[in-house]
């Protein structure tokens, strides 16, 4: 009888056990499905010429006559970053996912997030990107003057790049 | 001995269903708190002259000498919308989170959900919210004409948002 009653319990035990375990492991994967969600598309793979390692376009608005801007979504997998770029009538960038670096020439570069808004002015030398280790996806508005709206130029080295990730700020 | 194996039965298996529900509280909550954070601050609630119900503002970008709008994230609770309004140089609605409508003049009402893009044009009478289920957030880009953003109209009337809720098109 004894045997009887703790078999009974090592049988309920792993049973319940299993049950603890998956529904655990099911609810991680939801989770990680809703949070992995983007809100828009990703869109199409920007060139290299202009972007370094894989970051993508997902237009959102052209230039039109009320409109002096374009806007998209752009994703940064990480390592991905602009080239070194200026915009003759500046730009915005919300960062709507993930963290990345933002960097102008001579100064140090900063760490952006989720919910973070930069204010780019115009001829000012920039890089935006991931950081090594995490995607970043912004909101871009980019404004037009005498419809240019970008000079792009070298790219970020990858020492300029891994010196960014070091020494960043918050 | 019967007795004690059906005990022991009733009791493991009572102690498995409790962690069972235990865990899967748990982790909804936790998904709940992790989808619920929405991307920018809501910011402060808006004029009941110009929104009916609870709306707020996080402002997020201001018109300087680049940019010609203003941009900010916009929220709205559960039956909540702007007046009937226009904007003499259009505006352009990024939806980043739930769902919503858009309505312009005699024409039937639209749903709008995350990802979602309306540019709207100048001159053009429209009202835009929630639904009256579901809460919707969206980023405004409001562009300036002789200084001037917005005109604001009557209010969007309970009938009229009900009949927008039964009618829109997806």
């Amino acid at each position: 009888m004894k045997h009887k009653i703790k078999a009974l319990t090592i049988v309920l035990f792993t049973i319940g056990s299993i049950v603890f375990t998956a529904c655990n492991t099911k609810n991680q994967e939801k989770m990680k499905t809703e949070n992995n969600e983007s809100i828009f598309p990703k869109g199409e793979k920007l060139p290299s010429d202009w972007f370094t390692g894989n970051a993508f376009l997902s237009p959102l608005v052209s230039q039109d006559k009320n409109n002096n801007f374009s806007a998209g979504a752009v994703t940064f997998e990480p390592n991905a970053r602009t080239v070194w770029h200026t915009h003759p009538k500046g730009q915005v960038l919300l960062v709507i996912e993930g963290a990345g670096l933002y960097q102008e020439k001579g100064k140090t570069a900063q760490f952006i997030k989720k919910g973070d808004v930069v204010n780019i002015p115009e001829n000012t030398e920039h890089w935006h990107g991931a950081t090594a280790a995490t995607k970043m996806v912004h909101i871009a508005i980019t404004n037009f003057k005498d419809e240019r709206q970008v000079t792009w130029l070298q790219p970020v080295s990858d020492e300029d790049f891994a010196e960014a990730n070091k020494t960043a700020s918050e």
